[in-house]
């Protein structure tokens, strides 16, 4: 921070942002952006915005105008504390080089906060110009760690004596979904024989063989009322109470029915694989959990590919220890299976701002460089930041990078007729469609400097991966997929 | 507006907010964004902090969740107008399905108001779903028109004694940059031997054969200074005191000097040319100004080419009438030549945030399809949004786009000089390169389905400007440029 000079632009800022996120998910340790002026921030907001929600620890500087140049209303003048202020759990603008040096201190500390989930962990550190140029002093005061204490021994008793009735589930998310909070919970489940489930959204969650099996919750409402219709209690480790992704007329929005009681064991901030551990202990559960087995790779699909196939051919062939980014959709779709494959961590789209997958791999892939990549992605997602390609290619990041080519912007389509809409006009269904002309996702990709490939078939598709899986950097397969079942 | 159904999600939005700028430059009428959520409006903030300063009339439509599903903090929830702000003149939310017709009413009336240019006219209509669910009434009252009434006599009178004087600058923006508002300075000039300059960035200024030939104001703190250096007056016509771009250690900010009176003639929203006629009636101006001729078409380039090559090339054939659109750069550097040889409308960056070029060119394209347009883009630039390509292919428009491909982010390397860092080290000169890998323009286009070249000669360039002025959509020419000289 010491003297820095802040004029580094916001190049491809979408995907920048994104990796940053992706790096912060791996490694658990602050991740620092470096923005400019209120244009450059506003590049980043739907990516700090997935970042908050996966509670990402972001020290986000914000270059600024010298201070005594704001009021002039130069060209990239802008409110940046208006802007920053929506996906922000901290924001300070640096007055002098002199005190840059504890205004970073307390951005880093800010970053490591136990907040909740609805403010996230991003810390924005707007500085001006006139302070960059200066001389900064050394930082005092020591960081804080972002873990809580434990939970006072309420909330274990109380998820004990729920777990003791019939019909719990075990909702994780956040520090509830490492692999040993997992099998703690996996332990609770085979004494008690309730359900454990991830949240739909997860910044991060490790499965496969040796691991407890969690299922995650389903996206649409009535999927997750199903799930939940007989449950008579709900315990939240790390995890909030379900809630609909977007409002439908007539259905609730808040998931969790009535008469099913609410415990909270911890926050995801917090240790919740120790909770999950006294919880299992005082219902003296067995030491080790049932666990997915390793033999339950699928052997590779053959002939015309839809999205199920994709995942089969992926469960059939990733490495142990992968990273998978997804944003949705096809790559969503491949969970389950995958889960059942491969031991992998898989990182989500947590707070809806699609075209994340991609660039949350560049990040990862810089985090972790000895773990094989992939990336699962939609084409229409996909669309809004294929500039990661070039910083793949640039860092030579090994990152396999699946584009699920349906030519359609299908979650639009889906919830259009969910709004009982069910004769799309032309007009509308020409905005769902990606097609007209098709995007040619190989030409793009090697655009970028980066090799790549379209198949149509589960052997190309096998193929596609072995070589995607040898090459040095990134390579992408554009899959032709024409459904799911 | 009545009954709306707001799913729409932004795809490809970097581009299509910035399309709606490009629109509304060209018709002067509102133009509509259609955003989903604070993510949406994110993707958007960079393309609407250059609308603001553009004044351009933006509709900024916002679907937000349900009212009562807010408090919910569903994954894509946010304080839209948190985000809004920064970029805003007017911002409301919906709060009945019954009062949007008045809503969408006032909307377009405060995107029509003659605010101030750091205000800018965006006026931001929240929508929550639930609004979007049912019937809207029709809305009453009448819009405003955007024009001011004409300046008091004093403005008139007070420039008029300026302009008596010597060494007098007439800066023209806003309204002062239509044709008829130039030859009106055109005769102000002629009676006084004042010059004329625009602004650095204009969001709109026309020139060529049959007008007055006004300068364009220089990017440098330091060549602004030479410019106003010897003026004893300056008179803003539509315009505001100039201001350096950015803040450098031992500038002034306000770059007007010592001793040169400001007399504000009209603001950019009113009828600057009225005005300016009448400034030149009681100078006994004569009734015609000196205008540029009708032979100034150089000839074409030949061999290696640099900046000024390609622009001697567009000068020498781009059609009359045409559209051309820039980020800065190259692009900016060829409006001097340009300026001589053919009528046009010239479309700048306005607000500094860069990735503009290609998106405005679209939207101007859908606003005057009987017009040629030209995206004249760095390719540091045209990297941030160039989806644009998709959307131009995809709906047929006649753009040349010429990315002026140096393959290096040059002007993070000026700024970085400029600051007083002489010696630049390899991860900091990495940063500002655009090789390794080469990005491969015609490739990317290709992706998008629009057809594609790349030229290193002046002979190539002239027969790549024949190929893509004779074809059916877009067409990108990379240029393969080594310098301004």
């Amino acid at each position: 921070m010491a003297s820095a000079i802040c004029v580094v632009c916001s190049v491809y800022l979408k995907a920048y942002v994104r990796a940053a996120d992706g790096y912060g998910r791996m490694r658990g340790t602050p991740t620092c952006t470096l923005l400019h002026l209120g244009a450059g921030l506003g590049n980043g907001i739907a990516n700090l915005h997935n970042a908050r929600r996966a509670s990402t620890a972001v020290v986000n500087l914000v270059g600024d105008h010298a201070g005594y140049h704001v009021h002039y209303d130069a060209p990239l003048t802008s409110n940046i504390k208006d802007i920053a202020r929506g996906v922000s759990a901290w924001i300070r603008s640096s007055t002098t080089a002199e005190g840059m040096g504890q205004d970073a201190r307390d951005a880093v500390a800010a970053s490591l906060a136990a907040n909740p989930e609805s403010t996230g962990n991003v810390a924005t550190l707007i500085i001006p110009a006139d302070c960059a140029w200066g001389d900064a002093h050394a930082p005092s005061g020591v960081v804080i760690d972002k873990h809580w204490a434990p939970m006072t021994q309420d909330g274990v008793t109380e998820s004990v004596q729920a777990l003791r009735s019939a019909d719990a589930i075990l909702l994780l998310d956040g520090n509830g979904l490492t692999a040993a909070a997992i099998n703690q919970a996996g332990r609770i489940a085979k004494v008690t024989g309730c359900r454990v489930y991830a949240t739909t959204f997860p910044a991060r969650s490790e499965s496969g063989p040796g691991l407890y099996p969690v299922q995650r919750m389903p996206y649409f409402p009535e999927d997750v009322e199903a799930v939940l219709a007989s449950a008579k209690s709900l315990i939240l480790a790390g995890a909030k109470e379900p809630v609909s992704f977007f409002a439908y007329r007539g259905k609730p929005s808040n998931l969790v029915p009535l008469g099913c009681e609410v415990v909270r064991l911890a926050h995801k901030h917090q240790d919740v694989g120790a909770d999950l551990a006294r919880v299992a202990n005082m219902l003296d559960a067995p030491a080790e959990p049932d666990v997915v087995g390793i033999d339950g790779r699928p052997s590779p699909p053959s002939g015309p590919l839809n999205t199920a196939a994709v995942g089969q051919a992926l469960a059939a062939l990733i490495p142990e220890n992968s990273i998978v980014s997804t944003d949705s959709g096809g790559g969503g779709a491949a969970f389950p299976i995958l889960h059942q494959a491969v031991r992998h961590s898989f990182l989500t789209i947590t707070r809806g701002s699609i075209g994340q997958g991609g660039p949350v791999a560049v990040g990862a892939a810089v985090a972790c460089p000895d773990r094989p990549v992939f990336a699962l992605l939609g084409d229409g997602g996909a669309l809004y930041t294929n500039q990661f390609l070039w910083t793949a290619a640039r860092e030579k990041l090994n990152i396999v990078c699946v584009v699920y080519s349906n030519r359609t912007y299908s979650i639009l389509d889906t919830e259009y007729r969910r709004l009982g809409v069910n004769t799309v006009g032309e007009i509308a269904a020409s905005r769902f469609s990606l097609t007209d002309p098709d995007i040619d996702w190989v030409s793009l990709a090697k655009g970028y400097g980066a090799d790549a490939v379209q198949v149509a078939t589960g052997e190309a598709l096998v193929a596609a991966l072995e070589q995607g899986m040898a090459a040095q950097g990134p390579f992408l397969i554009e899959v032709l997929v024409s459904g799911r079942a």
